[in-house]
């Protein structure tokens, strides 16, 4: 394969003709196909069905200290699953707190607390000229709208396959006093699939931030996403990290079970500090009289323990790994060497990343949905949706069948290859 | 009876002494009581034991309009959830947005966003120097927590049989600009069991608020909840009232199924103007995906319609009638005439409200306390725990089983003897 940088304008126009004509085909097959969300097929959502019968028939519905679990009560999470997501965040169930089905919500609800009643005693956000978010870049653009819509300022930071650049994280949160957290995936990461090294987490776990209030956000959505059984990444714990190193409150992990279970219907947990803890139930307990219980206890005894969970999701891989590596195939055999793209590989989690010329992301998603394929707008995986390079792109392989993804990833390593011809023509 | 009042000195302390004795009689019993909380009991949570099932053994899980409701999607809730909540609020579902298990956290939310984004484009409340909140007294403990934790100032409203004072309301809301909302449970209220008349709620409807961004927050938590088939009060409906008043945006109407279905696992649900809810999802489309979609399912499967919960709340009241008779009898039967307390006589709802002599109810509280019966705390029914009088207590009958009630009733009617005798001899 020729590169297309090495094309004369000859080559690259007669190679425009050809892709034009293959595009003028494929759009006239009239596809709807959707790559954009992190979304578990239906046939992930067949592997837990049997979590609606678990409560069904007259089964006991008391948690295991005796607390009926249909009525008010128990505020931060029966015990049972206190453990199950202690266990799936590796640490102690003291330090869990379950929450109701979102994560996201969650985090959304620390910001806004923040906001109004600061962290732990220091001055609430909404009273200081301004605060600043770290957000690693590409990200998931869901973390990046909270910020956005409580007005706060983010700043990027690269994304190396090893985690965020720690030289540029580390000189910033210890100079400026307004950086008040950062936006981490650690594992998996959306989009790239990366997972932090020991030594990025070391690295977060020593920080020296200037603002007392400073919390790394660490949103590990994807602890147990893995897509092969000989191949786990590994993500050291953070929050007995942060202990070591005298940080002990300097981090909020997130999880939930929502691409494990089913997706709005899961349970959300954080794993903080004790102190941390404390400060989220003021908060909860104004909130709420308390969350599904009955959700927390269908999860227990579906999942039952750690190593339910880890068969449960290498289930899910079965289902997934084919669509990853259907994507993969696709990509290297009509990309590789062309000079014009590059991609993620990952292990686990829910996406890749993709990485067009400079410039030509918007174009390439823009042709694909005129042929009928949804891709996660460009952008998207930057805060305020704005991509400096316009080139990132991220894939969501779970959603379409296996036969829908094949034709989906033809449409659109045709329209990189369109969208690259183009630039290079324009240039 | 003699009524206290118009005892000897020497008759009260003969009194306090045979009632002294009863006290030590009962003490010694070690009870261990509670008409604390509003509960329902084990007996009504066994009534919707089929919502278990109803998802169980390959049901259907898709929604009407063909959604899968175990994945991602659909932020407002499914259409048949919308029309059953529409129903019980007495709605079009096109007001109707539904929420996750708690509309106590909606009704926080609401306030946490008017806190940081302010109410339909009006100034962020955080950035005001003041904000006020009428409270009709006696209320809800856990609305007064919300409004105090986010430091606003309450001002008491004294209720009356046909709902709170409503010149005092009329000519509050109107002169001051930082008067931004009012608490109201407007049926079968919390604790007395009064439903707003006719006039209360078109005078409500008809406010001219000097604050463009004033609401009315109308908890309906008890729009249903009926102790007698022939008895049912009526409440007219506020939304419409508040559309032909001119005031279509004034009103946030909230409801759950928490005493319907499950407390803890039902669902929640706003009722509001296009504009309100518009304004409810530009925080609720950055702080989730979206609620639990199987839990709604479940419910309309369960109850499929207003017939359907009239039927079960029918059930509920046959099973709470007989306890709060058997409180109000023993109210009756110990009390009437004594001149030493006053209570009220619901047609609906969770609570009775008792009045005492004024100064006498954490006494009361306290020496119920000591005997084994747990109250709600004498001043919970007031913003900051202060009842002025100290003379209110909420009971709430529904919990214990009768016989537990009972007991409970006899301690507590001693108590307020008791407490009362002191009181007069101490003066």
């Amino acid at each position: 394969m020729k590169k297309y940088s090495e094309m004369s304008r000859e080559e690259l126009q007669a190679l425009k003709e050809q892709l034009d004509q293959q595009y003028a085909e494929i759009k006239a097959q009239g596809l709807a196909l959707d790559m954009s969300r992190g979304k578990p097929s239906a046939e992930q959502l067949n592997l837990s069905m049997d979590m609606m019968n678990v409560l069904a028939n007259g089964a006991e519905l008391k948690c295991e200290t005796g607390v009926d679990c249909r009525n008010y009560g128990v505020i931060d999470g029966i015990p049972e699953a206190k453990r199950l997501l202690g266990e799936m965040s590796e640490v102690d169930p003291e330090h869990i707190i379950i929450y109701g089905n979102s994560s996201l919500n969650v985090m959304f609800d620390s910001i806004a607390r923040s906001m109004t009643h600061g962290v732990m005693g220091n001055t609430p956000w909404c009273r200081l000229d301004k605060v600043k978010f770290l957000c690693p870049v590409p990200g998931y653009d869901r973390h990046f709208k909270i910020t956005e819509f409580f007005g706060i300022e983010m700043i990027n930071v690269p994304m190396h396959e090893d985690g965020p650049d720690m030289d540029m994280v580390e000189k910033l949160v210890s100079e400026d006093p307004a950086i008040k957290g950062i936006w981490c995936v650690p594992k998996y990461s959306n989009p790239q699939g990366y997972t932090y090294s020991r030594e990025t987490v070391e690295r977060f776990a020593r920080l020296k931030p200037a603002a007392p209030d400073f919390r790394i956000y660490w949103d590990n959505a994807y602890s147990i996403h893995h897509l092969y059984n000989d191949q786990l990444d590994f993500l050291v714990e953070i929050l007995g990290e942060c202990a070591k190193a005298g940080n002990p409150d300097m981090v909020y992990k997130f999880t939930s079970t929502s691409k494990v279970s089913f997706p709005g219907s899961g349970i959300a947990a954080v794993a903080a500090s004790k102190a941390n803890l404390a400060d989220f139930k003021t908060y909860m307990q104004t909130q709420t009289i308390g969350h599904d219980k009955l959700n927390q206890l269908r999860h227990v005894k579906f999942f039952k323990d750690l190593n339910g969970l880890h068969a449960h999701m290498m289930k899910h891989a079965d289902i997934i790994r084919p669509k990853f590596e259907l994507v993969l195939e696709t990509l290297d055999r009509e990309l590789s060497g062309l000079d014009i793209g590059e991609w993620t590989k990952p292990h686990g989690g829910y996406f890749i990343s993709f990485d067009s010329m400079e410039g030509c992301a918007k174009r390439i998603v823009s042709l694909a949905a005129e042929a009928g394929v949804v891709m996660t707008g460009a952008g998207a995986t930057y805060p305020y949706g704005k991509d400096p390079k316009d080139s990132n792109i991220r894939i969501a392989p779970t959603f379409p069948t296996l036969e829908e993804l094949g034709k989906a990833a033809e449409v659109f390593v045709l329209c990189v290859k369109l969208a690259s011809v183009e630039k290079l023509l324009a240039e």
